[in-house]
C-alpha cells in the first residue's frame, strides 16, 4: 500500500507550503535564511507537540513551567559563560567576501566530526583539502570566531548591552531560588520553559532544521548530588536505547550499542540516573510522534564537543531522509556549573538547605580567656590581650595548656593559666548544598519537521499525512456536499457543535468534494464529515476515514460519541 | 463579606511574587525595569487567558493563527512606517544625564493628554510648568525623538540591520497572500498571531503594565471595503458599550456615552461594523475574565494620537485600582495602509480577486490597419506604417474615419481607407482590490494583571483569589492530611487520576492542612481535595470550596463527576 517517496524533504516542503504548515519567512521581501513562518496547520501541530511533551515530561512529575525574557543583559550571559563560549568558527572568502561556518565546510569536505576542533586545526584542514568558497570558488581566509548571539541594547542610553537568549535555561537558573520558594521548597524540582531562542548562525542552509530563531522546550531537573537516584527509573528500566557511546566513538566507530536503561545506569554509560530516565521517556515521546525506535539513537558527545557547562551530553537523534541522523533533543548533565556561576557573579546564596534526618552534634573547641589571671599580668591591657587570646588557634593554645607552656600571642607572652580551651557541642540541623542539574532540551521546529516526515505516506499516488488524532491540528473537516440548498447552513451547525465539544474542526465548502477530501488528506485531517441531501431528510452524515478512505453513515445526534469510538477502537466502516 | 483592600497593586504584587504568578526579571542581578518573569501560576493563567481569547475571537469564526519571527529586517519595518514613526519623545537631565519620556513628564505635571504633541509643544510645557528631573531635580533638556525598537543585525556581516518586532501584525501582512491561498481564498479572512513583541521603552515605571518585552494577541480581519458589513453584528446589536467619543473629547469632556452596538454603527460612532462587533465581543471577553461592564470603557483616540496606520482607533480600557483607566486592548481601523505599503515596497500584487456575480462585458475600441490599401500608398514601408496606425488613439482615428479625412501619423499622411476602428466586447470576470483591515490587539500581561486584580477578594482578613474554574491555573489541589501512614501514596494516586482526566491539578503535602488551604486560596485554586485516615477505610475524600470554605465528602470513584457537577451547578456542601 505505502509507496516509496524519492525526496521526502522536497515533497514535504512543497506540501507544508501549500497546506500551511511552514515556509521561509519574509518571502515577498526575497526571503531571509534561518527564519521560518508557521502557517495555521503549523501553529496547530506545534501546539499539540508542546502539549504532548508537557504530558510526558512535566505534568506527571509535578514539574512546573515558567516564562522569562528573551532579551537578556550582558552580565547574565557573561556569568553563564555564553559571552565567552557561544561562538562559531567563520571563514571569509578572499574573493567574494562571503562568510561561512568553517567547521561545516571542513565536515562536508572531510566527513570528520569537527566539534571541538581548534581554529588552527580547521584552518589546516581547509588548506590541506583545498576547500574553496562554495559560492565563487575563491580562496578561504583563516578561520576566526564569530559570536552567535544577537546583540542589542536596552534603554535610552545604548550602553546597556544585551543579547537575545541562546537558550531558555538561564532564565530558570537566575530564578531558581524564587521558584524553589514558591514551590514550597520541595526537592528534587523540575522547572521548564518553552519559548523562543535566538542564535545568529553564520550561514544557515538547512531550511527548517537550522534556524536563527526557534522554539526550545528546556527543563532543568535540580537534584542533590549526594542523592542522585531517580525514583521513576524502575518504570523504564527495561526500555532499550540505541547509544553511540563515547567509548565506541573513541574507538573510531559510530555503531550504536543496544542497552537497557537500567543497565546503562549500572554500567555508568549514563552517569546520572535522572538523565537515563528522561532519555527513556524521550524515546517514548518521539515514538508517539511517529518516529519508530529503530530510527532513533542517542549520540554521546566527546568532551571536546560538549557545551562549556556539561559533564556528559547525549544528543537524541532521528534519522531524516535528506539530512541523515539529526539532533532533535539534547540531554546535558550541567552539574552545578550555572548556579555556581550566578552565585559567584551576584553574591546571592543559591544553595538549598538539606535537613539532616536527625540534627548532628558537632564538637567545637573554643578559647575562654581567664580575665582575673590576665589582669594580674597585663593590667590595663587586659581587654586587648583577652581579645587576642580568644582569636587565636584553639589547637595551638590547647597544646600549650597541656604542656604547661607560655605562648607568644602578638607581642605578648601569655602563661597557660590565662586561658582555658573548652570543648562545646554545636547542634546542626542540616547543611546547604548547590543542586546539580540534568537538562533535557528539545527543538520544537525539528520535532515538528520529524513528525511530518514520519507521518508522510502515499496512497495511489496521493499524499496522505497520517497524523494521529491527538496530534492532528485539525481533527475533523466538515463539508457541505454542495454549496447551496441549505447544506452550508446545516454544515455550519455541525461545525459549531463539534467545536463546542472541544474538537479541532475546520469547515470547507470550496471545490468538488473529491478535491476537498484530497486536501484534507494532505493536511492530515483524520476524519471528514459530509453533509448531503440525505442529511436534510434524516439528520445523518457521512464520516470518512483519511487513512482507509472508508466511509460510514451516522446520526448527527451521536456524532461526537461516534468520533470518540473511532478514536478509541479504530474506524469500522458501514457494511 | 468582601472587605475593602487599600492598595490592590501592592497587595497583588506581593501575592503574585509569593505564590508564583509574576515578579520583575533578573532579580538576583539587581532587576531590570520593563521585564517580567511569569512563575508557574502566571504561565498557567496566561495560557488560560489566551485560550479563552481564542474561543471568543478565533475558533467560532474560523479565523486562523500563524507564527512569524520576532526578528524583522529593516526593510520590512521601513515599508510599514515603523522605522519612521515608532518613536517616543525623550528628555535628558542636564545634571545627572538620566533620560525620561518627555510626554509622560508633561502628562504627570499638567494632566494634559500628550499623545500627538510635537517636540516643541512638549519642550514649551516642560519649561512653562518648571518640570525638573524626577531623580535629581536638575534642568531637563529639549525633547528629542528616540526610536523605541530594539535594534540588532542578522548574519555574519553585521551590516544587515533588523529590529525586534514592535507588533505581531507585520508578520501577518507580509504573509497575507500565502495564508489567503492556503485558506482556499475564503473571504473575509481573519488571521491571528499570539507572540512576543519588543519595545525599547525609555523609562518604564509601571511594573507589569509597561513592559519592554510582552505578549500580544493580534488579529487582522481582512474585508472588502465595498462590502464592509459584518455578518455577526446582529448577535451583539443590543450590547451596550461605554464610549468616550472623539466628539466628546473635542468638546473637552471625557464622559462616556452609553450606546448600543447597533446604533454605534448606524450613527457612524464606530466606522467599521467589524470593529463594532469585535468591541462587543471584547466587552464580553473581559467580563468573563472578571471585569464587570461598568469598569470597562472604550476610549476613542484623536487623529493626532492615533498610530500612523489608523483611520479610527478605540482603546479598550479597564479601571485599575492604582493606575486608573488602563488600556488592555486596541481596535484600529488600519484600512489598506499596510498591504499597500508592502505592495509598493516589494512590487508583489497583494490584491484579492473578486468575481463579479455575472461576468461584465466591456466594449473596447481597437484599430485594424488595412494592409492592401496601405501597401498601395506606402509600399515597402507598409509594415512600419501599419504598426504606427495600430498604436494610435482609436478615438482620433474614429473621428477621422467618420469625417472621411486623412490623418497625420508620425511623418506619414494616412487616408481613412487604410484603417478601420472596430468595437469589440471584452469579458471581465471580476476585479482585484486591496482588502481593508480591522485589527483587535490585546496585551496579555495587562489582561493577566487585570484578571488578578478583579478576582482579588478578602475574607476574614485572608486573601482569596477567586479565579473561575475555567481560568484557574490549578483547578484542584490534592492534600494528604498528614505526611505519613500511607496517606501521601493514596493522595498521589488521586492526583494522577485527576491529571489523567484532563484537570489541572497540584499536589501539596507540606505544612499543616490549614496553611495549605490558605495557600491554595491565595493561589486561586477552586477546590481542595483532602485524603485522610477515613479515606483509607472507605475511599472517600473531603472536597473543600475555596470561596465558601464549605466542605463535602465524596467517594474517590465519583470524584471527577462530582467536580463536574460542582463546576456546573455550584458547590453544595454536605449537610
Amino acid at each position: 500500500m505505502q509507496q516509496q517517496i524519492k525526496d521526502k524533504y522536497k515533497l514535504l516542503s512543497e506540501t507544508a507550503r501549500r497546506r500551511g504548515f511552514f515556509w521561509g519567512s519574509f518571502e515577498i521581501y526575497g526571503g531571509l535564511s534561518g527564519f521560518l513562518d508557521l502557517g495555521p496547520l503549523g501553529v496547530g501541530l506545534k501546539r499539540q507537540i508542546e502539549d504532548t511533551w508537557r504530558q510526558f515530561f512535566l505534568q506527571r512529575h509535578g514539574f512546573v513551567e515558567v516564562s522569562t525574557p528573551i532579551i537578556t543583559p550582558h552580565k547574565v550571559l557573561e556569568a553563564s559563560g555564553h559571552v565567552e563560549n557561544f561562538k562559531d568558527s567563520m571563514t571569509e572568502c578572499s574573493n567574494c567576501h562571503r562568510r561561512f561556518r568553517a567547521d561545516q565546510l571542513v565536515k562536508e569536505a572531510t566527513g570528520l566530526e569537527t566539534e571541538g576542533m581548534s581554529l588552527e586545526q580547521l584552518g589546516s584542514l581547509l588548506k590541506e583539502r583545498h576547500v574553496k568558497c562554495p559560492e565563487c570558488g575563491g580562496e578561504l581566509g583563516p578561520p576566526q570566531y564569530f559570536m552567535t548571539m544577537f546583540k542589542t541594547s536596552i534603554g535610552p542610553y545604548g550602553e546597556d548591552p544585551a543579547y537575545g537568549r541562546p537558550e531558555a535555561a538561564q532564565g530558570i537558573f537566575v530564578n531558581f531560588r524564587r521558584i524553589f520558594e514558591t514551590m514550597r521548597e520541595k526537592f528534587p524540582i523540575g522547572i521548564a520553559q518553552v519559548g523562543t531562542v535566538l542564535r545568529n548562525e553564520i550561514s544557515p542552509r538547512q531550511g527548517p532544521l537550522r534556524l536563527r530563531e526557534f522554539t526550545i522546550m528546556d527543563f532543568e531537573l535540580f537534584f542533590d548530588p549526594e542523592e542522585p537516584d531517580c525514583p521513576y527509573l524502575d518504570e523504564v528500566g527495561s526500555e532499550e536505547l540505541l547509544i553511540v557511546t563515547e567509548d565506541n566513538r573513541k574507538k573510531g566507530t559510530e555503531n550504536a550499542t543496544r542497552v537497557e536503561v537500567g543497565d546503562a545506569v549500572k554500567k555508568q554509560v549514563i552517569k546520572a540516573p535522572w538523565a537515563a530516565y528522561f532519555m527513556a521517556l524521550s524515546k517514548r515521546f518521539l515514538n508517539q510522534l511517529g518516529v519508530e525506535p529503530h530510527h532513533q539513537r542517542f549520540f554521546e558527545k566527546l568532551p571536546s564537543e560538549r557545551a562549556h557547562y556539561s559533564a556528559q551530553t547525549f544528543d537524541h537523534e532521528v534519522r531524516l531522509d535528506r539530512w541523515g541522523w539529526t539532533e532533535v533533543a539534547g540531554f546535558a548533565y550541567r552539574t552545578d556549573y550555572d548556579l555556581r556561576k550566578h552565585m559567584e557573579a551576584t553574591g546571592e546564596d543559591l544553595r538549598v538547605f538539606k535537613p539532616y534526618p536527625t540534627p548532628r552534634i558537632r564538637k567545637v573547641r573554643s578559647i575562654k580567656p581567664i580575665h582575673p589571671n590576665i589582669r594580674k599580668i597585663f593590667q590595663e591591657e587586659t581587654g586587648r590581650v583577652a581579645d587576642l587570646i580568644s582569636k587565636d588557634d584553639p589547637e595551638r593554645l590547647l597544646r600549650a595548656k597541656k604542656a604547661g607552656q607560655t605562648v607568644r600571642i602578638g607581642s605578648y607572652t601569655v602563661p597557660p593559666d590565662c586561658f582555658d580551651v573548652v570543648e562545646e557541642e554545636a547542634k546542626e540541623t542540616g547543611a546547604r548544598f548547590l543542586p546539580h542539574v540534568i537538562e533535557p532540551s528539545f527543538g520544537v521546529e525539528r520535532l515538528l519537521y520529524a513528525t511530518l516526515e514520519y507521518n508522510l505516506t502515499m496512497k495511489e499516488d496521493r499524499l496522505i499525512l497520517g497524523l494521529p488524532f491527538n496530534l492532528a491540528p485539525i481533527q475533523a473537516s466538515v463539508f457541505p456536499l454542495v454549496n447551496k440548498d441549505g447544506l452550508p447552513k446545516r454544515a455550519t451547525e455541525v461545525f459549531e457543535t463539534l467545536i463546542a465539544n472541544g474538537l479541532r474542526v475546520d469547515y470547507d465548502e470550496s471545490g468538488s468534494i473529491g478535491r476537498r477530501y484530497a486536501r484534507a488528506d494532505e493536511a492530515g485531517v483524520p476524519l471528514g464529515i459530509t453533509i448531503d441531501y440525505d442529511t436534510l431528510k434524516d439528520d445523518t452524515v457521512t464520516v470518512r476515514d483519511r487513512d482507509s478512505w472508508n466511509q460510514m453513515r451516522t446520526p448527527i445526534g451521536t456524532l461526537s460519541s461516534t468520533i470518540h469510538t473511532i478514536v478509541k477502537e479504530g474506524f469500522k466502516p458501514s457494511k
